[in-house]
């Protein structure tokens, strides 16, 4: 796996809760690493797995093939890859940069503009799953980058991680992310609102789940009924729009009759009440899609294969 | 199946999209119906398919075993069932009383209530899956219901339906629906966010979904994570509570500098800052569901089994 | 006040902590009372005070000109003035109905449209202010009457108030009140959600207010700036939509670094993304009002006189 | 006014919309200015002015006493101020930084930290009023200082305004901006909901206005209420938050009922639903600003004087 690659020098810069594991599984898969961390600790674990401590980014920077960056937060992304001391401001064109962090898509595209200005490559390539994966080399990638930088870091990739998903260009690994974060976390907080209504209501949480988990309820719509309806432009009612806010407003009722607060469920209800205000009422639930891109003023979402 | 069930006679009202295609199906598996509704053309087809046409309610009422009831809406369930010339005003003592429509649970109370002070059964059994699985009798079915009443109500319902959910006393079909509705129909407004933001992103929509289908965004987490983790108590963190507000924030910025509203994403990052501001930041988060339980004054979810 | 009105009778059915102020206020300016309470001890102060008691509403119906409700909810209006025991069923033609209730629009329709099928004449005239201001005849009306039966209520609702507003039509009064105390009651929410924002930020209370005072921080907006500018068609930006919506932003942000909800800023921040999507941004942000219009589907807001 | 203040030399960064007219002020009132803009227009208005035009930030902050930042966004601000080649960088210990741009609080807290450590002196004082105002002079600042330096900075503010507020320490104006911010703002898409619902209901808004104007719908409740009530710790009813709720159910089930979106009253609603689960439900509705403060982990708000 690590073929060629072992001869290049890989740079890992930010050895967190999850770069720590990451940068790990690439040195016992015999990837040769120089690594900074501002915590000195996390930087031995990597000494003694066979990895080089460098001084600090510029150390990095200015020796390394590839410089993996996996850091907290935007701003940190910024300072480290095109802030003064960074990561471009000391290596040599031709160097590629893979951050891995989770970060707003503004800044992920004002890094790989300043990338390309030095004539160094960018990949993003944000990581799925827990911490835990990471520690076991079983992340998953959604991964922007030029089809020439996949290939280059494709490798490293395969020995972080299970799972990789080119997205597309460079860009396209943060957006993913966002998108697929933006289900996994406001679906956390609706099961949140659902089973405190049940806890309100007295029922069996067993039995309640046994009967979610045989319905499309915990999302299999979109998995299995969306791609053959609304993302084929079919919006012929199932279930209607109408139909739809009119349980939603039972739901809202029932819960609000019992003291509880179901702000995202209110929230939901009142898009419903804009789709049927815009004339979506008749259509199938599923084309509330249709509906909040043309509010949002996006093309409609249709699969192309 | 309609055994012995054949030789009494079942009452049914309300011949709608839901209601006509499960009165047909009865008929057609050898169950005797009188049945009622006031646009005269469902019941045309129902006495084509071999039941007697009522006058009325009381008609109804005065000669059936049992009397379904699959009505749309609150206001005409009350009235057909408890109101002045109701079901209950013409039935005999004895007589089982099956609402099948999605109704407010204090509705549903009661007329299960105003039922038994005229010593008759009531079973709430709302009915999920489409109106097309209806059709064909392949519907789902969550009961509230005694052992009792249950066991009468069975035959009738695998007449109609596939699978059937007896989820505790009267009132328990009722408000498992609106459980899983809630999730069903909020669910399907996150997907309309979500995949608006990804069509504003210009992202590939298969690439986008083939990402999804491979992580728990699409809400596996209620089916595979939580069993062994807030469901049991074990709130160690695999993703925090911060982390997911942390996350949150950046794509609620992220489609707003895209101008794209995000209304159920928004409630949602406000309900992460409660669980934050209440302590609860540390956690997994899915202790959210611990979260909006203490804050609604319910007991936390866990499982029994 | 009362002179003719004196030899009339008027009917008062619900006495409850607005009602018993309001009914007292009658019989102390000389109006003959017949009232109905299902709690007995109003009634007695009411009989002590000159009133004489119904045995029921159909006593109060089948002897008064005018009857009056001010009862806790719309089942009830529902009830006691079109059920089958109500007041439409015992009063005589040319009886007038004023019910002084705060109730659903459709509850107010469906009751005026009852009472028109019977030749009887409706107003809805719901309560302003506290049930201080009703105990002492302080009271505020919006009326929704034809002129006629306007003018026939106006020395009652003289006798019980000092302000009263003829909103137009039957169904207005009730109309007008939830718009009053849509505003009224969320503005009491974005306060707290304001100073909960202050004391978070360790802000001085007493300056604080002193300069929200002296801005049009407290809705001056709608009273000071609104009629010379977008309900008169001018959305030339004094600031815009898009300087709000950064401003909410950061406003938004600040509010969650310091774990702190604000749900109702946040949904507007929303309607503000929303609006921009729309094209609305560089107009000024009293321009909402036109966004909204549009988006729900109603003409825009512009003053006649 | 400007004294032995037009020895000094005052600079000013960030000519645009609002910073044109204050500076022009600051030159027509004696002033000595040394500007700078990325924008060489507005220079030349200023330098007609009399006015000097700096080659850069560096060349400003070497030269002036007092630096005067107006400037359109956090990222802005900590550039001009705190960036390599910032004002902090080029200036004088003694030098005193007067940011008037509205920028979130951690921004400002951390200019002022970088300023203090350098031996100058910061101020934040944002500006009130419309672009008008600042043009005519008659600007409202909110300051946060020390004493000594808001005496400093006095006759500048002065000159640029008519309403000048100090807050408390450094930090505090930029705060208060905010809490008034969000009220103005949030108000103004209230407005726009409450008088949507009004078209969509065909009242005269004509009317609907006159109505409203003569009770504490529009927000009187903070400036006449609230004083007497909450803020001194009497919460005794005289509309509880059950009723509050409650007329904010119909105003929302009658919004949609005619297919109009509410959001802001929808997530309004499920806050009083949460403080109604706190327990709070018979307090008074002005009693929301202890609820919220509770749940946020602030103490409750009280006058001091």
């Amino acid at each position: 796996m690590a073929d060629d690659s072992s001869k290049r020098l890989t740079g890992f810069i930010g050895l967190g809760r999850m770069g720590r594991g990451m940068a790990l599984n690439l040195c016992r898969k015999g990837f040769r690493l120089v690594v900074h961390d501002i915590d000195p600790r996390p930087v031995q674990d990597l000494v003694a797995a066979g990895a080089r401590a460098a001084r600090d980014v510029a150390d990095v920077a200015s020796e390394a093939d590839v410089v993996i960056t996996m850091l907290p937060h935007s701003a940190a992304v910024a300072e480290v890859i095109a802030g003064p001391a960074g990561v471009l401001a000391s290596a040599r064109p031709g160097t590629l940069v893979l951050d891995m962090s989770t970060v707003a898509p503004e800044v992920t595209d004002g890094v790989a503009a300043a990338a390309a200005r030095r004539e160094m490559g960018f990949v993003d390539a944000p990581v799925g799953r827990l911490a835990s994966h990471a520690d076991r080399g079983e992340s998953l990638f959604m991964v922007g980058a030029s089809e020439r930088d996949f290939t280059a870091v494709r490798p490293l990739l395969e020995a972080m991680g299970t799972t990789i998903h080119h997205c597309g260009p460079p860009g396209s690994g943060t957006r993913t992310k966002l998108v697929n974060n933006y289900l996994a976390i406001v679906s956390c907080h609706l099961n949140a609102e659902a089973l405190t209504l049940a806890q309100k209501f007295g029922l069996s949480l067993d039995k309640t789940l046994e009967v979610i988990h045989g319905t499309t309820a915990t999302n299999g719509q979109l998995k299995i009924a969306w791609p053959t309806k609304v993302l084929r432009g079919d919006t012929e009612p199932g279930f209607t729009i109408d139909l739809a806010h009119k349980d939603l407003t039972l739901i809202v009722e029932a819960a609000n009759a019992v003291r509880m607060p179901v702000p995202a469920a209110a929230a939901a209800r009142e898009a419903y009440s804009l789709a049927r205000a815009r004339g979506y009422g008749g259509k199938d639930f599923s084309a509330m899609a249709d509906a909040w891109c043309e509010l949002a003023g996006a093309v409609p979402p249709r699969l192309e294969s």
